[in-house]
């Protein structure tokens, strides 16, 4: 398989905050952020390999700053690396007060996307080609990432 | 008020296409890509002018192609051109078979939004810059669109 | 194939404006408007030709007042005409202040349907019996709208 | 107060059932159905009452033929008796096959709506003058049901 | 067909209370909770079966108190009797004002459910083994509630 | 502050999968299993702390098996464990195939979630006394996990 740039998996989301979005104090729902983080995620990975992918695994998510009803919110993901069958996706998600343009970082987080065959088995992706500087640098320490994320999943197993 | 460059208003948004989205024969139904294409018209213009916006109109919108369940959907939105109050706002619609890669162009529509002060009266926005070839284009051809929505405007009062 | 009676196709919705429906401001958004738009024309169209249909076009629509939250937004659409495969919906849409009963009209729009056959092309409707003053106006002048409407996919097509 | 016609009730809701409307057997789900009645039953009683409104009581619901996927789905509500606060709505559910244009009763219901004052406490509303032959008939059997519903909530509340 | 015990389909479904289901005075719709409980007693009467099951009828259901905005609102079902192919499922709903973690019943309702086979005909279900004290009481009086349903669809059928 | 019995927490969702929370391959988005995880944290918080909360953090998920159209899935929650201002929620979600009965673990995961005061900033919530024996285990391994997700904030902002 040809390997593919990175830059065929960069994916953007841009929302309006609203209400369902939101508690009753105006604050955005984690949980509604991270379906986006997992909606972007599954495009791009999809971008890269060209097949049905399912999510694996989340990495942990630690929200810096509260998302307010009213801004923008935009998710931006990207392949960083691949596996065999599994493909490491960056996301990262930033808000925008409308009315000032403030921009403030609401967190990053990685996930683990796999293709999936006509049977539902995990399925060969191509290698991810990095071109940017944070593409590389992304790429660079993915490996750690991988091992990090082994040694857990074998520690939940064991429970 | 100083002038805007275009890009400040540049505002992108993909999706998946999902069952809730489509007809049962899996085709997307035309209002709710309008819909998408209301948001992003809206987010642009409130990034172009950091106020409340309104819809004042929306051009009529030619459906080139069918978009299908489980493409991914992505609608680019850029304030084109600025009256006292009201912004132009060029959207663009394509569709992209995730399985194949291929894109189609769905439909590309202006809408006119309309800034609003704390009152809910019409509020001045800035004028905007176009920079590249297309922001150039679209903004040159601007005026013109601005007379036939008038004419159109006319025509309907006097029903 | 026999011709059909206006009133088959004659589809009204009316919906409470919700929380999900409307900007922070408390006012609708256009893009949902035009999703209820395009909903009761395809049901209309569908009602006409007993055939599943797609939106083709949306022609321009302003939007002459705001809808606020709380109000009820009513939507009806009737077949107004039709070529070979293809039906021009009329859709008006009023607002209506349930405190005080007064009603305001937001827009009115044509849509272009088109029937499809199993294979997923266009397929012959019956022609339409107009029967109201309203729809017999509509009716006469929709070739008008129709050459129009030809001409603005053209413009489209050279760019 | 001056009586009120129960044409200025008269309120009707047509929607297409969409995929998150129903089972994975394409039916739609009774709760969506009884959903819409209240939301058609509380527009009703609000355009009678023109006071806020909240939902004391729905009586059965008996669902007697299926709504299947791509069906519309037609909603009717006329307010059929007023007491001193409380309002009788009448609502009729109709499912329309549109392939083929045959309409089914899929149930009929009476929901007792409460209208508000400004501190939530129940408030006056007028009394409704029943013109059509079925409006007629459903107010002057509306005091049986009333009384049918006192015993029910008193049979409630001794649980 | 071994009887089964009502723990076996014992279904809790707890939510938060955001913008979408509420009027914008800030309570709860009737709609929402009944398709709530329509979805509890769905998945509870699944439970019991182990076959698709569609809501044959809803009894009468008293709102007994308000739910509002930012509540958390819970809603139990269990199969408190069995005939031949239906199934009564008892639902409570309770609200919880999260500042205070004062509850209060918001109503208790019957639904009736019917299995179906594979053609869509009613499909012999296991009857319940009631065990608590409630379930005991609701079963020994479901006959007559099944009595009153009968007459009630027949009183129905004769308009 | 009086301590609070980790059972004053516990809260349980059960769902139907349906069409819009599923892919067109009928398997439910990890993003939708991460908001509903989100909605049970945010719940068991409230009702342990009596305070507005927000979400600071969701350590990582891993998703063991598939969950499909048509089945239910349960998220059940739990305080395991509080700070000052913070409070560690366990979350575990398990799918059930409705047809047959077999239940699969889908993942679990561990929440941080933050009581605010009146001005948004962080407020003291009461200590948690776990009961059951899992609770128990889930409190005395919870000041390691606090470790590493101090170091993994550090780490995030060193970036
Ligand atoms: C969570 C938040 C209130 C913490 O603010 P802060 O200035 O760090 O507040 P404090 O220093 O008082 O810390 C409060 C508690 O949160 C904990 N905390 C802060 N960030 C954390 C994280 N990423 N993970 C786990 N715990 C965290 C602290 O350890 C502290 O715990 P303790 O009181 O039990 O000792 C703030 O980061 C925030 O508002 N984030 C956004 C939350 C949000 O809106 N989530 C949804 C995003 S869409
Ligand atoms: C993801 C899934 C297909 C992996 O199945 P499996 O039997 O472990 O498959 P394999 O052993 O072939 O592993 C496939 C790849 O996934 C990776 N993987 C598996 N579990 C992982 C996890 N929790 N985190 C990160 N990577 C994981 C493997 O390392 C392997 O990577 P590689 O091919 O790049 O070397 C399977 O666990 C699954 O279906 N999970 C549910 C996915 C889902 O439905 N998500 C949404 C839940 S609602
Ligand atoms: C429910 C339904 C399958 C019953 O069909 P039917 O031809 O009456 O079937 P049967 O005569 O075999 O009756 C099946 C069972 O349902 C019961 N039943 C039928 N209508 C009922 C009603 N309105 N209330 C309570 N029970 C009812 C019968 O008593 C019988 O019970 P039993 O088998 O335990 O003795 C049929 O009326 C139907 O499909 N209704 C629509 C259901 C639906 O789609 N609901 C959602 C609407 S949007
Ligand atoms: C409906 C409600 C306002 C009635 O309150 P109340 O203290 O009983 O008020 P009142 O005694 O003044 O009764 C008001 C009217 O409601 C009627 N009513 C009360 N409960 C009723 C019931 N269950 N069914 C039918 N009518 C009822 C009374 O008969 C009276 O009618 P009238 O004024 O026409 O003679 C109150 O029960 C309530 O708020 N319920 C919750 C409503 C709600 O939020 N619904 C959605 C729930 S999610």
């Amino acid at each position: 398989m040809e390997p593919v740039p990175a830059r065929q998996s960069r994916t953007t989301k841009t929302a309006h905050v609203l209400p369902p979005d939101t508690n009753h104090h105006g604050t955005m729902f984690g949980g509604k952020v991270s379906a986006y983080i997992d909606e972007v995620a599954a495009i791009a990975a999809a971008r890269h390999s060209r097949r049905p992918v399912v999510t694996a695994s989340m990495d942990s998510i630690d929200f810096l700053n509260p998302i307010r009803l009213g801004d923008a919110v935009t998710v931006e993901g990207v392949v960083s690396w691949c596996g065999r069958s599994s493909m490491e996706v960056f996301v990262k998600v930033t808000s925008e007060n409308l009315a000032t343009g403030e921009r403030q970082l609401t967190t990053t987080s990685f996930l683990t996307m796999v293709a999936l065959d006509e049977e539902g088995k995990s399925a060969p992706v191509p290698q991810v080609i990095p071109e940017t500087e944070e593409e590389k640098f992304l790429h660079d320490a993915a490996p750690n990432r991988r091992e990090a994320r082994k040694n857990r999943k074998k520690r939940l197993a064991a429970l």
